[in-house]
């Protein structure tokens, strides 16, 4: 390993070019506007692959944005690891709340600036790194890599099941290794072992066909903008902060006791909570604390909300449509399509008469996940982390989703490690993205010691 | 009477004309880019009047958008009747919901199709045009006239009031006529005897200083977007339909007996009212009848709500800002002032502790008003919009709100007419609006038709 520990020293400012680069590409997979620009970050990805050394490198096409698959078989008797990831980035959101144009990384107080970086462009970039590090130091791998790399995780991963039932040979493996979560806090590496699921949807309601006049029609008809705010706050309970959808916990389950308790031995979270979002005060279901809520219960957001005049000044319209998007966050045993189901059956029991539900879209959907702190392949995690960065890791979990993680794990048959290398105030998703330099030197490492670690951790069972 | 009579028929064609190259200006006063259409429609206006052969006409600027005046007080003994207009519009809202151009206006079905065509370009036309036909067939008019139309009245008339005040004397005379408002119904011609007030406010709530990631933080904080329709929907009981906020009834006085046993002789609305707005039921507060909650009771309504995502797919933001338009609707003796202190205080009292409520405007503001059915000036109205349609007017009133009827008729100690030509369902403020151009003759009939029956109606007090 000191030979590929002194790799990634030497190649530690190419490695950041590299990043920079990738960052400078605006893969908003949402965006048709930026068709080209995904294509072109996933070309970007497959010649990084190749400059790495891998033998084998694929852009498959999707009906809608490309895989990048990438493979290394060169020990038939080693086990096999998969690193997932994905070059698509969010939206920008309003130009304006950013600092520094979101694709043209700059770098500033030891982290760099960019739409995309923790999510998942540096993340992503340490795995191939540290596989680049290991063939430039002996021209071999400890054990068989696979590369699946996607452009469609921040509009719901839709292509990539049916890739990989088509290619479930190709992808056969020991172990999913994903790097696109937070650590617990800046300076306390940490393991992830648990995701939620997310169940997103639209809706529109509708009152009058056409936008009124608010005077001549004012005590008239109904108002669709005032209608979807009762129905919208019919959805939780705010003394509470409990969704109250019928039906909505019946299948939460509690963790085990082994992990609220070692959430409970963590530095307390709120200071720094209060300090990350700015909100007055901290929110949530009451009864349960804060790692609790984000981690082990489900949530209710609404990510957006229109209708009726939005522009400047004061048009005096009572409009026709009003619509949401509402999102919520699940866990274990909660099902999108069950919370789907019950989500319509509210909206339809508590819809006015005055009202039609125009359209109610289910956007996005992804099962939660989570896996045992006692498997092998999560231990050398927990090994290869401690050499990376230089500290014991702690279990976490995460109140985000990534959908896949649920998907490739029961697909394949396999566990998954979360290797998250980001922070919680990174910015992913909102104006101002960021990625610790520190993190993604000592993330590198990491993933350069986990190929070595997981050597003799499992029962090889070949590159299939 | 019968030489301006003929004249009105042997002009029809060119008014007509007069009319659609006043509808090709999009004078939308609300819009800063709009600004050189604005004043192209106050030379228009100002060109037009001198074309009907006004001895005296003007163009006043304002801080914003000028006032157009001219006069002709040839007989010093007869009454000075003020006709008051707007050549401004409301803005268009969403073009695609558009059957053709806005500002390309298209003759269908006996009506004229732009907007602005009814509010107020077409309805402030036919005074023009009765005056030009009098001064056609006689060079002379029954009574001294004054024209004041403005070019800011769909964005409050904010410099109206100080050019009235500046111009007390100026705009001596002995009653108003205003048509800017609808007919009870097609065939139906009305007097309007009352307005309601309006005050119109915007208010931001924001929860975190940022937009977060709804994964990350979903469960840690309060959601801007769910707290504002928890906002929103305290102002309203659903069930009944009432305003929540605390006081708002208290200065509500009842419409005369008379006035409210007439309304209920005049043909049922609820029909018409279901087919104008195509709402699946009307809505309202709960013991009211239809006219009376538009005419004489107060409503309120959310004219609009953003925040957080609302472009297409689905970004997982909790965002950190949402907001609202809201306006209540007034009547006698409710103020602006007073409502939006209740307002302001109701917010206050149900701002969530998880919140700061950022911003809240006074966007808007117009007092309500009401005239007797007995005054003289209302009498020969009466009788003239019965010549003009060949029909007996009904007395009624509008839901909507001209503050400037208020503030003029108190500034200048004086009656009001209104002289309403319009249709509830002619799309003012909303998509395809449209004017009725029978509707448009006989108004130009009625308004030369006033002239004549106000000649002896009242007490000259000469042109000032």
């Amino acid at each position: 390993m000191e030979a590929v520990v002194r790799a990634i020293e030497t190649r530690r400012e190419r490695s950041r070019q590299i990043l920079e680069e990738f960052l400078r590409i605006p893969s908003i997979s949402t965006d048709p506007d930026h068709r080209g620009d995904v294509v072109r970050a996933a070309e970007f990805m497959a010649e990084t692959l190749r400059e790495a050394g891998l033998p084998t490198v694929e852009i498959h096409d999707t009906p809608r944005h490309p895989v990048v698959y990438a493979e290394w078989r060169g020990r038939p008797d080693a086990p096999t690891i998969l690193v997932y990831g994905h070059y698509d980035v969010q939206p920008i959101g309003d130009p304006s709340e950013w600092t520094s144009p979101p694709f043209e990384p700059r770098i500033e107080e030891g982290k760099i600036w960019a739409r995309g970086a923790t999510d998942d462009k540096g993340q992503l970039l340490t795995h191939v790194l540290a596989v680049e590090a290991h063939l430039a130091a002996s021209r071999s791998l400890p054990v068989n890599v696979k590369f699946l790399i996607e452009g469609e995780e921040e509009i719901g991963s839709e292509n990539l099941e049916a890739f990989v039932r088509a290619h479930r040979e190709k992808l056969a493996c020991d172990a999913l290794v994903i790097s696109d979560t937070a650590m617990y806090a800046p300076g306390v590496p940490s393991l992830c072992t648990g995701l939620r699921g997310i169940a997103y949807f639209e809706l529109t309601l509708r009152g009058p066909t056409t936008d009124l006049h608010s005077g001549a029609f004012g005590g008239a008809v109904d108002n669709p903008a005032m209608a979807i705010a009762h129905l919208l706050s019919s959805l939780k309970d705010r003394a509470t902060g409990r969704v109250l959808i019928e039906g909505f916990y019946d299948d939460v389950v509690e963790p085990p006791e082994e992990e609220k308790s070692s959430w409970a031995n963590l530095p307390a979270p709120e200071e720094r909570y209060l300090q990350m979002t700015g909100a007055p005060v901290l929110y949530g279901e009451r009864g349960r604390g804060l790692l609790e809520r984000i981690w082990s219960r489900p949530s209710l957001d609404v990510n957006g909300v229109w209708g009726g005049f939005t522009g400047e000044g004061s048009m005096t319209v009572l409009p026709a449509r009003a619509s949401a998007k509402i999102s919520m966050r699940l866990v274990p045993n909660q099902t999108p399509a069950d919370i789907a189901a019950k989500t319509r059956a509210h909206l339809d029991r508590h819809l006015p008469e005055t009202m039609v539900l125009e359209r109610f879209l289910e956007l996005h959907e992804g099962r939660p996940w989570t896996s045992s702190l006692d498997h092998p392949a999560v231990q050398a995690a927990f090994r290869a982390i401690e050499r990376g960065f230089g500290r014991t890791p702690v279990p976490t979990r995460e109140g985000g989703s990534i959908p896949i993680v649920s998907m490739l794990t029961e697909a394949l048959g396999i566990p998954a490690v979360m290797m998250g290398l980001g922070q919680h105030d990174e910015g992913a998703h909102g104006p101002n993205e960021h990625f610790d330099l520190g993190s993604f030197h000592a993330g590198i490492l990491s993933s350069a010691h986990y190929l070595h670690e997981m050597q003799g951790a499992l029962t090889g069972r070949g590159s299939g």
